[in-house]
């Protein structure tokens, strides 16, 4: 069997998370997420981000939470403003356009937006009624590229948005790998007052599935479970993601899951560096982009499962890797052991 | 703690269930229902359909499985037929119109559409183009009152559909109730002729969650994915879905936990009958609906937990009581035991 | 050439509104409804309703104005609360519907609602985030049955969606014949005050085309113009609904067609009444429904155009009479003649 | 009053047709489409197209015929292509996307597609089902920048819809002004065989309103009307729009304005070109966009009204002329005069 480093989603969940489901099976309790766990898991989220006046809900996956969370936030004439490489532009299957609302796309090298990408759209939206009304502004923490925001250009973007009658919206399919990067500067409990809305992503960091809506807006939270229901993702068993976030958020598993993650990716990250080779993106989450010759990429794969993510000239092409909450010494080494080989 | 007949969805998983996802946890496999083990259950499943040509698909839940199926079926300007008492009409927040698609409602006292319940529906309809076009019939069985439909009837149904160019579509989230009833004379595999669509639940039949979706109508099998997927339905761990229901039905799991739920209904049942109890509806399965003295419910309400369904006079209402794939003996004894004790 | 009591829509325009088209045809105006002929005349609208505050938006039709208004309002899990006859339900391909939206229908004899009518179907939606959430009362003035609501029912009307936090809305398609009725007590200004939104039917009473759809409510007036050109309904040469508007309002021409309208209607009620003949519902609009012995219908049929709206045994039917603001007494003459000489 | 140049839809409607309004105002007719005058109109074009098996449906505006038609054609995971200048894309508050439907935009210098800016899109999309499905080519003749597709660019383009399972769909808001270009070699009869649904415009040559859709693929015609009425798009005195379009078609009228429009845009072109002033774009219709200093913009602007387009740099724009059907030598003569004063 090859090893794979396809995605950060490719074993079931973090032992500790599956123990628990298993201690906790034969209770009976209330269903649609208002069980014991749930409320449980909401009141310790909300208490680490400092934030009282947060709402939490539990839903089974990213496009779900975007989808949701979106098409609750905008009236039917709003647009979202997303870079576009962002996951709902290009990656969702129109999910956003399905409830109707228009992405706006903004191409930036990084993946990441700054108020000096969002101008130039409000600017060319100010005919009305003939356009729609840009309202919210859509990022990834990481981003779909590996990055992540730093302290100061949250801050900024942030601030840009209120001064605009924006609203900001983190997905935080990888949040945990976002936060604990080795050049992060955010705390989580800054996500609180710099968002307006976030996910908590659970499905791309051990758990079985799962992300953490987390509504800090207090205009955006009244009747907020209507939406859920109407679009098919509250679980009868609500405790499914109940226990499993508890179990992520009651010591600091989440955090040290997407630690590891990126300790794994940057091992082969300075290796690579070392050996000369060059990447398509400086990254310093659990996502990387190396460029190799195609013969070497050849040879990798025969041990190796990974993405070819994008052909550069006849002889060289990007691939992804992805390591992972599970990813074990083992893995990256004999990874590193042949390359080595090759090279 | 009270014991708890509010629903079948009340604990965690079917022990074996839970075995098989510790078991099956390491394995890197695929996303997006793509993995080793949702191939094997479609193709478990439709072999004890005998339907080759039907396809598969595993989604969260019964109104995610709705909304999906019923989206992907109808054109703009089409509509349901559904009993009122259906689950879709007054149960899941306008998901299907949320979709674009009215729900044309019909009274039936036992929860089930005929033939005759349909044609004045049909007739009602003829003002082109000022009235939706009636095009799926959605039923439930067992149905939300508890009742089942009977081969004739589910024939007679399904004739009358292909008939009056109608799609048949049948809700299954307690299909395992059904089709285990002690008055039921429908197989598994007859569903695959008789529906266009039908889906599996998983959810009230001892899956942690998951609902089985089956297309039988060719027609209706391109390119479903990318519904599920624009719904934000396709988990990106697909295996979770497809290792329990590789469980539910690699052996009998599925039909036997239905069984037990149903044993222990009518047992309550048998005892009410003989203490002259009267029921709101004559069901086979693990709903029934007693009708009490209020003061007998208070006392019952004191070690137990179920919803009072229906106020019907001054002194007496109906329950409602669910038993599940996980009640034992010990819960229904102790509730006759109790209920003996106030009689 | 049949005469035809089909509807009040058979006929083109008024000749005073096509005189107007004709004469200020040739001035180059601006487009989407800042032409001054649109301005003019939502000011002169105001002014008769002497509701400054009021908003005024010209749209061409009525499941138009229906739709526009319906879904600007409501989020996406909340519902519409009508009378069954209500034309949004089954008269307009599911156009609400379509844009997200279930309605909530209520079945009452003479087609009006009543806070009594509304008191259940509130009671019955409390079971939050599973059902919708009724939020907005649809209406009809005067209403698809052609009776229309007394000052005293609509101020009861108004009072009990403000205590219950419900938005009224009132479809005014044959407005002008309701305030003209004889039995009518309501004035045109109290409009302003008794309804959130409500809409002044053009199409129906001499226009060629044109409903003018006048928001009251503060809150439910922001960025309206963006769910007008959405949806299709921004006419470029939006002077041709000014125009038409400020031919209707200028002097009383709305009112006197509405007039008109009625006046023949109840000739013909009155003549029938005096022969006797029963009606399906006691109406004092330009809609009536006599009911005849299906022998007497086939003779008037050999001279005239109508519905035979419901067949009431295998003797006789109701059948369906429309006037309009065009009907001349020499049409309702040689109509009530033939039926003389029938009878 | 200043001239205006803005656009071909500032004055009403060209006399003959208001005549003819005039002139059957007093028939009655049956509604919705069904009377004389449109059924009349849909022969006459069908035959002009010499396409029997073409179906016809006349709609109020642009914007309203472009949601229908894409919204009846596509299914909810399905996409359309478009130039970025698209009237869709930018002009129309997100009308598509409110139907559901992505839009995928492609940059191109000319406001034309050809198949060589398709194919990256379709290459670009093929990881199902995680993207919307490309499905939908939409064009406009003439563009949004004033060119027009020649008789080979449009066969090859619609060839390649046809071997790519694409539907093409041409908007023809300005189709008159397209082929009455004098660079025009396509006839309106070839436009049956290679599209499968276009437009002919209304409003923007002569007409108060209206678009005639034209559908020359039978898959696509099935119960086409239902989808205009639940749009709001079904006048109720259909004869409005049937009136006008027999007179547009029962001799030349139609084509005549075009032409009009096109001589005196190229009137003003050629004298500028005589003069040495560039063009943002080389167009042969009804719409120009010279590039003038600013000094020059600001003294015509004084007795003219025009957009003024683009800021090229910080001494020179491009404005924005649009002659019409209705434009007389008078305007452009003394436009030109005023012109010449000015260098």
């Amino acid at each position: 069997m090859k090893i794979s480093f396809k995605n950060d989603y490719s074993e079931g969940a973090h032992p500790a998370i599956l123990q628990a489901l298993v201690n906790y099976n034969d209770d009976q309790q209330a269903g649609y997420g208002e069980d014991m766990y749930s409320l449980k898991a909401k009141e310790l989220i909300k208490k680490k981000l400092k934030s009282d006046q947060s709402d939490i809900y539990f839903v089974s996956g990213g496009t779900q939470a975007n989808l949701i969370v979106i098409s609750s936030i905008l009236k039917p004439y709003q647009a979202v403003i997303s870079a576009t490489s962002g996951h709902i532009l290009n990656n969702e299957t129109g999910a956003i356009e399905a409830t109707g609302h228009k992405i706006l796309g903004i191409e930036t090298a990084d993946g990441k937006l700054r108020p000096s990408d969002i101008i130039p759209v409000l600017e060319n939206h100010r005919n009305i009624p003939h356009q729609v009304m840009p309202k919210l502004v859509y990022i990834s923490n990481s981003t779909e590229l590996g990055t992540i925001y730093q302290k100061k250009e949250l801050e900024e973007l942030s601030q840009f948005c209120k001064e605009n009658n924006l609203y900001l919206f983190m997905d935080g399919a990888r949040l945990a790998q976002a936060l604990t990067s080795e050049i992060n500067d955010l705390n989580f409990e800054q996500l609180a007052d710099l968002t307006d809305v976030f996910y908590i992503g659970g499905t791309k960091n051990g758990a079985l599935l799962g992300e953490g809506i987390v509504i800090n807006n207090p205009e955006l939270q009244q009747d907020f479970a209507f939406n859920i229901k109407q679009k098919g993702a509250l679980l009868a068993k609500g405790r499914l993601l109940g226990i499993q976030f508890l179990e992520l958020f009651k010591d600091n598993l989440y955090f040290e899951s997407g630690h590891n993650a990126n300790i794994q990716a940057m091992k082969i990250k300075n290796f690579m560096t070392e050996k000369g080779i060059q990447f398509l993106s400086d990254t310093s989450t659990n996502q990387i982009f190396p460029i190799l010759e195609n013969s070497v990429i050849e040879k990798l794969l025969e041990n190796f499962e990974f993405y070819v993510w994008q052909k550069l000239d006849e002889t060289q092409s990007a691939i992804r890797l992805i390591t992972s909450w599970n990813t074990k010494d083992y893995a990256t080494d004999k990874f590193l052991e042949k390359l080595n080989e090759i090279l």
